[in-house]
């Protein structure tokens, strides 16, 4: 190295580093995408960025979120992975596991196979995969997921609902024994799916079909009796479990007994538990609720709360946006074949891939109802350790991806013009908050300056991933 | 500078750093006892040591623990700040956070000032003073409390029970208020006094004087109620409290239903509740078990059961000592007078300062029961942000003290005659554990390097501590 | 017997009687008081009712109403045995238990011998006297409770506030033990006084001294603390024990669990906490919801719901008036002097004797919310079991006294012109209820025929009462 | 009538009468199988008995016993309704209801057929049925059930396991909402079948066959799950349900904390629970464990405590056998095919109906665990008003049925040998007890008087039921 050669490839100056246990000031020196040095004054980079004292937090990890899944005609998906991870960046995440599916009476490799084909090139951040078993056969159960999870497929959701998805409960178990000793982390979608079809049944005989009557069909003991079962399942097989989208109190109040009892569950909450209530699916018959169908369904101010004080007290260990693009107005969309569809048929899941971060770090770090490390653990650290990402992604340490986001406090209002996504609205439209990300860098480089989106899609590189972090004890 | 002198001080090379957060590779840096940089590589320092890839840990932090604290005659505490911090140095400890204790009738103000003589040129590492309120007067309330907390005081304990020492429910009440205005930390010791009382007299009745009755006299409900109480009245006072030595079951539920509540109730335990059991106060009447004396007593195999899931899930957000250094054989100790005293005499408490990180590392996270992220969390990081030394004691990250334990994983019988207190004795004689700090640096000065104490009287400074970090929000 | 005489001294034909197991129709025959035949077509008696297949249940037994108690001046109560009782019989209630209570530094002995002379000649109805303690001197503890209790007081009651009353930790359990020597019931008020003094120096503090703050010093967590605590004490000494108006969830919540773990814990509530909520203390600060004025306070409809829930699931065991006779507009009474005092200077207590049985007839057995033998239950059988009055009082059974209500179902409004107490007030004017009882009998004698008061002073007697029914096991 | 004719057909002289609320001294006039008459010295009766201060409490309501039921072969019942029915009032029973059980593919109202030509002139006391319902068609949901409940079959029971009768929760509330509707109570065996079939193959596959692996392939959770999920079916559909043969303290929890949410659950258990343990099922691999192979399994010490809290403080409404008679050695029973089978093949179920009553009074009742009137309202008063049985059975008093237990208290050791079932063993074997019925009677009929058995199999009447007493609130 010649002495007058910048030492590093880039230098992020001035740093308010923040980590999911720490909050210091230092400059980050990145080679190689990876961070190789922290410290004041330190020698020069090839690039430099002068951070001017802002908070510095490790890019957001995003693990529960969908994109170009494949879906029954006419639904299709808004985004693909290039809109999808466009948005993920432009919002402060850096990567994404999203979702392969199997579809019944087909091969989980082969999904896998699919999936790859339709990430590759068109990820503009790194990006992992999570699978989805919906056919648990033996050759399943004993052939592709223990070869898949050595292959870094290192977690898999299941579904209690939806008919095209769901395991019953000696399915559960067997899934569950599988992640028990191949050391995979299980997620489960805990809806109860008879509750939801009786109810859907009788709504739909009175007439009852517009967006909102979703929320009547899917009341919070659906959720509670289906996450009652999950931990019990999971209980039963002695197995570390993470339940998915946790709405409310009376699941908040299941996963607590959980933990009491020294079980190892994980629970994930998303932004719309936060934000919105059931309200938002229409006051009236109007179909413009259609926006807001997800579930399980928003609750009410008090379940707000409830969630809140989850974020606060570690009941929650991962805070994911559970991005689900549907256009609005389209025929693959909420008016699915293009038109006003009963509740029951309506596209499930709002996009939030890029309003996670900011809405988070804005109604809750500034306003102080969670520390910012608090921040940091739920959005990016838990996920990349439970997920087997961790250290390279989830922190800003010595070796880690240099996967940052640089923020910028000031006022936002939220609108859909300003998004990146492809989903013709944002749930939170209006919204006015106090943060967004000035920077946010990639592997060191840069892909959102702050009014620009600069990544490419052939950035975002695929990880096969570990077993979770720390490992279970023995 | 000469561009061969060395860049730094000392350098601590290839150590496996552990945060509360994280894990990785790195180099330490340390100039003027600050951790100045972390990377591969870096440049020479003045000294250099080799950690060898072993994990390096923040120094601990141990906020509960007492040493040369004024007693009524003839008890007498057996350790000093001399052999009291050194027997924390040898273990692993930088930081300790002894009492500054208010004599009724007396000043808060002088009582700090007196142990401030007593503390000066004493301490081989850092200190800070807790207080301690037995007689809250206006004076005390309105003008020493205020003061002393603006001068780096910022936290104070109290006690439901001791006649010497205890408040009532008025006067906690008082204090907490006081804590909630200016910011401080309370803290409690949560046993009924009343119900002690009421015990002991009747055990005295039947003439069962022997050690093992102090666990009679104080029941877990005793603990519980009090437990419960003082959330109560914190919660009324709408201020964050610490429960100091939980001691098992009964009591975590009381923080968990707080915790649960929203309310913002912190935890410690001890080692003590960990690895004895009220057996250890002796299974007839030999005087032998005075030694494990403490208050609230150690409880059942359940009960460490209990203690053990509360450190894994969160509940518990400090790891203490509980330091009381009585001798067993001396009239200043156990044996009060020279005498074998009836249990309510003996002096309560048990050593514990150079035990408690070895036995937690070996017993917890060479187990696999604890991540050692979470080991650092109770031991280090959350006491340095609770007691407001944070960021200067309990991590390892740019700006903060170079208070680092380099971990050696070997078998290790525990015994009095190498641990460097002044008791004669330690309740886990002969425990054969599996890990020892190798080296205990504080400010980057060696002063424990596996097999000696290198440390210095006038090395540790006293540190006027801040506010809670993070803050609570307003 | 002349075979024309008539057999029974009186007969109540065709009842449809109701008792706390039972609902079935018969005649009921009485002679000397006492039911001697329950049959169909009886002979005849030398008076016969005709109930008309009415709902006939045992008399109500108040088994927590003040009257005629010793207070300092100038407050006093409005009704002495005379006022006191005549309400009662109006309302269906044929026994009451008001209270002989200590003043500090003098003989419980002498508290009971002044009250007889107080009730002697004034009571229209049976009465017993519960003991209150508020000094338990040795000589009280070891000399007078157990006389008293071999004499038929067999339950007494204490405060965990009020300064001329209140009873430290340490003294409820010389009590408690008492009780449990000598297998009275001991009943406590159960609210923490340090909370209640704190909360009151502040708002008045702040110039709040209007009666709605009452509410605001006596919150729903000061009454869960005292709750928890005396359980706790109970616990300890394991004795069963009653708590006195209950009033909302949080305290339900501690009853519940010491239930749970098997304690012998028994609770009361009243009238007020099902019908009044804090708001008729006064939505501004003017002096009117003085007369609502009792401790605890009433809370809001959610408690009011919670509540109603504990009286159908088994919670509560007694349903009592706690009748506390103050005028609204007399120096005596809630205009303390003549003035408008203090929130915390008003006489503590509202009138409730007549109303306690309507009230929950009209408003739990005929909305369906309780059935009817529930309502006996909660109102006499099981106060007349646990205070030792059963079977003489609190059912309808051969042996027992021939205390019985026949009840009205009709639209009644309720109104303090139509009440038989001395009290300017009651705080249900204006109500509309559907029920009032249309005959009351004491011992086979109408002492209210649905329009008249018929009972004399001379008729009621002093009932020494035997120990809780069933006994606990030994 | 001649004034030298009796005036009753019976006259139970000096009974102890226990009801569910009441104990008291009196003669019980019969007249054509009804009580006519309550009081002292009657009139005389065509017949007397001196009851001789003992204890007369209402005959036993058995509301879950199996007999007859029609089985897969090889499997049979050994009793029949001739030797059931016997069986049950040489221990005091005198109102069984056994189930008609649909099978699935076939008709209710023809099961409910058969059964009547099972019953008829078979029966020696009165009886009534359950139904069962395994395959809930449209037909048997409007038609069929609404029928059925109109004709005095107003209770069905549903199970969540066992593959030939297994509802799944779609099922289950449709059948809930008929219950609803009509006003029938569900009964609803709760396990979770899934984990039952998963846990019993991987014992099988590890050839854990022995009977003991029954309660392996049982544990607490899978009932507590199916508990939980039942609990919320029925909060879901807003219907009062029974959860019957509740083993242990998680169901315990899950039904107390569905009754202080407000929800009407009620709760069975039976003898097993308190005094056999999974330890009966053998300690080896023997088979004699076969005979105590009952579901839910019976559990350890800890959890029949929590039972007989449960029956203390409320939370159980009903007592019951669950007899299921099998001979354990035969090719019908427990040796099936004549075989020792694999645990999962035997034929569940233990008989009970003749002990029930006994072992709850003389280690409930004498022990003082329990007071009498507790037990009558558990095995006799609370069935019979939940079962729309009530008031013709369940009481002693006016117009009901003269269905009466005389007891004795002596000691009695429990020996097959002196039952009256045809099985050919009791679990009791052995067992040292102190009380048996002196005399039942039916309707006034001695059917057993002590030692020999009385009735005749064309005694007992089958009873078409009404509503559950008192009625659901609208």
């Amino acid at each position: 190295m010649n002495s007058n050669d910048p030492k590093y490839d880039l230098v992020v100056r001035n740093a308010k580093v923040c980590t999911a246990a720490d909050v210091f000031s230092a400059d980050i020196a990145i080679t190689e995408g990876k961070i190789v040095c922290l410290g004041h004054d330190l020698d020069s980079g090839r690039d430099e960025i002068d951070a001017a004292g802002r908070v510095v937090t490790p890019g957001g990890v995003d693990a529960h979120c969908h994109m170009d899944q494949p879906l029954e005609p006419p639904a299709k998906m808004a985004d693909g992975f290039l809109t999808g991870t466009r948005s993920a960046a432009c919002g402060g995440t850096t990567t994404v596991i999203p979702f392969a599916a199997q579809i019944k009476g087909e091969s989980l490799k082969d999904a896998v196979d699919d999936y790859h084909s339709r990430a590759k090139g068109q990820s503009c951040i790194d990006y992992a995969f999570h699978l989805i078993v919906s056919d648990p056969t033996s050759d399943v159960l004993d052939i592709e997921l223990p070869e898949l999870i050595a292959d870094g497929y290192t977690s898999f959701k299941f579904y209690m609902t939806y008919d095209d998805l769901k395991l019953d409960d000696g399915q559960i178990l067997d899934v569950l024994d599988v992640a028990r000793r191949y050391g995979a982390l299980p997620m489960i979608h805990a809806e109860n799916s008879d509750c939801i079809k009786w109810l859907t049944a009788r709504l739909k005989k009175h007439g009852h079909i517009a967006p909102r009557y979703h929320a009547d069909a899917r009341p919070a003991l659906v959720e509670r009796e289906a996450a009652h079962r999950a931990i019990s399942l999971a209980e039963l097989v002695d197995v570390q479990m993470l339940i998915v989208h946790v709405s409310g109190q009376e699941t908040i109040e299941q996963v607590q007994m959980a933990k009491s009892r020294g079980l190892n569950i994980h629970a994930e909450t998303c932004p719309q538990y936060l934000f919105l209530t059931a309200d938002d699916l229409g006051a009236d018959d109007s179909y413009e609720g259609a926006r807001c169908v997800c579930s399980p369904p928003p609750r009410d101010p008090e379940n707000q709360k409830s969630v809140w004080r989850g974020l606060k007290n570690g009941l929650f260990s991962v805070f994911s946006s559970d991005h689900a693009p549907f256009y609005y107005d389209a025929p693959t969309g909420k008016k699915l074949g293009g038109e006003e569809v009963s509740f029951d048929h309506i596209p499930n899941g709002i996009p939030g891939l890029e309003t996670r971060l900011p809405l988070l770090y804005s109604e809750g770090v500034l306003t102080g109802q969670i520390p910012v490390s608090r921040f940091v653990e739920l959005t990016s650290t838990t996920p990349a350790k439970l997920y087997g990402l961790y250290p390279q992604k989830g922190t800003i340490a010595i070796g880690s991806d240099a996967d940052l986001v640089i923020w910028d406090e000031r006022p936002v209002t939220v609108s859909n013009s300003v998004l990146h996504h492809a989903v013709d609205y944002t749930p939170y439209e209006g919204m006015e908050i106090n943060a967004w990300p000035a920077m946010t860098l990639s592997r060191g480089t840069v892909v959102w300056n702050g009014t620009t989106f600069l990544g490419r899609p052939d950035h975002g590189q695929f990880i096969a991933r570990g077993k979770p972090f720390p490992p279970e004890p023995s």
